[in-house]
């Protein structure tokens, strides 16, 4: 289906008029919508699927929070908005955008309690020793580069995974929550309708959406403005392949089938920018359990590259955009433990060059990468990647064996993490960073807080956020013009 | 200034009708104007700078030609559009754009005739020894990694840079001819113009150009087509902190003042879409002469990371995306000379570990990466990365010295290579890949043959020939229509 802009002239009638169009109903547009809804405007959701949910639903529901919120302090656990803001503007990429990192980390425990007040629980209770998701109802995780180089020497570090109570996988609850409160709330939602163009009025503002469900069009006039919460691109294979050819080696893409980049292109339809096209998530679970940590990562010529003990969400995107998705983590016979994501032995052997022979390694580059860490990690040292002391122990116990950690073998979890330009009110900026009037974007559809480096959490976080912050702009626009002919 | 569309009802007259309008008179303009007029289009040039030339006339004028040249024949060398071919599409990135580089392969022994034709000399002599400008005015250079792992196993190498006659930097010569055919043509240029807007009919069609000069605007009404030459964007600081951040560490930014992304964003205005504007040309000429390709580059863990007998634009690539800029050429006594480029030697020992020590690389990561380097380079194999046997040999006596390869030491000349999304007859597409009507676009302001892995004389080469086939192109739209109100 070909997606764009139509011109208000075009449009004969109008099939219903609102104030506030919200384009898919995941998390960040559940929080436009309620926040819209809340500030007096009259909102209608459309979602294209044939219930609320989309991405958020099937995700592990895991917001990044914090600056000292209630469930942080109820787990006896201490944190501030500026330790945040300094491991956010240090972990999130080259170009993360300050100004909403200074508003996310201010506002975290403000939204946090929002979060709760939509009837999401959380049990206070911090769970320790896996990153992200934890396997039961605990309330708090680690999720993050926060204890790992060179993060821990930038700011304190505290966990900030907020996860709903629910036993395995929390996104389904939290969507739950949340489409129950647009449910209750005056917001109307209609299924299965798919936004197909903006109607733009003389090449500038948007004044309307045109939704299609079944073959039928439908014009709603948006006197105030359309939000696009329509998450990012994964799906999308030409997109993929032009800005993420690297995502096509990956096995798992992580999204809802509506994950095609439509409001992407409904609005750079309408004269948007976008930012960040290529940056992904890539989560490579190599080291869980954090046992492996002990293990070293290293590429196709038997380099390691990284320090282990960074987040998965690190370890993916080095291994996949400056090594080729080729890596393997060697362990010695003390290190070994089952891995909890399935992951194959690939190599064993008594030598790490029997390993390298099994690998296919040049002849000598792992006993070389071997023998330099060992003469460190016996005194606990990694002047290579730094990873922590509780992680360093020389490799020396036979048999040796190596994880397949290649994109052939191996989980490399993608979703993309760039998208259209928004100010911090959500509100759609063009080429020259001005915005284009009535037109409003959150959640994946836009760039976020992380243009690189993820921490699990922060697509929820600051999908929520920024789409409150979209639905109470939206709200208060003015009525936007639009001249009879 | 701030530039966008403008609705075609805002224009109450027009200054000027023409059929096509050109935006800027670098290479690619000239190249679109010119065969824009020839096809009997009337046609004008608006350049913002006092005269025309651009970019290109501050380049080293290299075309990237070949598949069996007249002057590929001349100096006896052999090529074919099929193993042009095989290497643009191995080499050009990730994602390169098939259909286009087949078109260019396929055309390119008539576009260096009708370059020839244009009164740009060549001198038919082959010049061994140089990566890209040779320093005397001979025709002929090799100026990618044609002849460096991997390429080499993919397509028979063979040097395609072809240079203007001209002794040190012939791209003053290449503008100087190809704006003096545009001055001989019917086609008119009228330099001190800014293009600040494009007009377009109800959101869709663009019907002509807002030109700005002193302060005082033109409306100019191209019946038939806007073509964008307007350059790339490395000097908009914005562009670049958003898309290239780490461009901002490198020393030279290639372009003239007039690269700022204007006719980017003049299209993304109008509803473009753009590809890879992460991409970037990096130029790290860390190995000119050619005998320092027989030291090895490592990283700031000591590591080595490509094969040092790239050609220089992937050296620059690797070393500054994937180690941060962080690199130095290490050489032995054998080894050592002056280099070509300013170059400081930054440490010099009678060990690989004194290297190290002035270096601030991890203890022993020098001296086990040279040991693994010297155990097989003395069986002139390099199972990690491939280097050619010719620069393979063992690096062992003393003094050891280090050439500084850091964006702080050294010259990393960057220039970007993505833009907006075009079909191979220069019409600007949109987020659905359809054909905005009457916008088309050429040269560096569009995303080229190369998307990464630059050779160098690709921007001019893909510059002029897809801009002659965007003023074919442009020449023979129909006429657009602008209804009168």
């Amino acid at each position: 289906m070909t997606l764009g802009v139509r011109d208000s002239r075009r449009v004969l009638r109008w099939d219903e008029e609102v104030d506030v169009v919200v384009v898919g109903l995941g998390a960040a547009g559940a929080a436009a919508a309620l926040e819209s809804t809340r500030s007096g405007a009259k909102t209608l959701v459309i979602e294209r699927a044939g219930g609320g949910g989309g991405t958020s639903a099937m995700s592990g529901g895991v917001l990044y929070l914090g600056g000292g919120t209630s469930l942080q302090k109820a787990c006896g656990l201490e944190d501030s908005p500026d330790e945040m803001f300094k491991y956010l503007m240090a972990s999130c990429g080259e170009t993360p955008d300050e100004v909403k990192i200074r508003l996310y980390c201010d506002g975290s425990v403000e939204h946090y309690e929002w979060i709760v007040a939509q009837g999401v629980p959380f049990k206070p209770v911090f769970h320790y020793g896996c990153s992200g998701e934890p396997e039961n109802d605990d309330g708090l995780v680690w999720s993050g580069s926060e204890r790992a180089h060179p993060f821990c020497d930038i700011a304190v570090p505290a966990p900030r995974g907020h996860v709903p109570q629910m036993n395995h996988q929390a996104g389904p609850l939290l969507m739950q929550k949340l489409v129950a409160a647009v449910d209750a709330s005056p917001a109307r939602t209609v299924a299965n309708h798919r936004c197909v163009a903006l109607v733009q009025e003389g090449g500038a503002t948007v004044v309307g959406a045109i939704a299609e469900s079944f073959g039928e069009e439908r014009a709603i006039r948006a006197r105030r403005g359309v939000i696009l919460t329509t998450g990012g691109f994964i799906h999308n294979d030409e997109m993929i392949a032009a800005h993420q050819p690297r995502v096509r080696q990956c096995k798992i893409r992580v999204g809802a089938e509506g994950d095609d980049g439509s409001g992407i292109r409904l609005a750079v339809a309408a004269g948007a920018a976008t930012l960040h096209m290529e940056a992904a998530s890539i989560s490579l679970p190599a080291t869980q359990p954090w046992g492996l940590k002990r293990g070293i990562l290293v590429n196709a010529q038997g380099q390691r590259f990284v320090n282990e003990d960074a987040y998965y969400g690190l370890l993916g995107e080095r291994a996949l955009f400056s090594h080729g998705g080729r890596a393997w983590l060697i362990v010695d016979d003390e290190v070994f433990e089952r891995p909890d994501y399935p992951r194959e032995v690939v190599a064993v052997g008594e030598t790490p060059s029997e390993i390298e022979g099994e690998l296919a390694l040049p002849v000598g580059s792992l006993e070389s990468t071997l023998a330099l860490y060992n003469r460190h990690a016996a005194s606990k040292r990694d002047p290579l990647f730094h990873k922590g002391s509780d992680y360093l122990q020389p490799l020396t116990k036979p048999p040796f064996g190596a994880f397949d950690c290649t994109t052939e073998g191996s989980i490399y979890a993608a979703f993309t993490l760039g998208g259209l330009a928004t100010d911090p009110d959500g509100r759609v900026l063009d080429s020259e960073g001005e915005a284009i009037p009535g037109l409003f974007a959150a959640g994946r559809a836009t760039s976020g807080i992380s243009v690189g480096g993820y921490s699990s959490g922060l697509s929820l976080g600051d999908g929520t956020f920024f789409g409150r912050r979209a639905g109470r702009c939206a709200a208060s626009e003015p009525l936007s013009e639009f001249p009879r002919r």
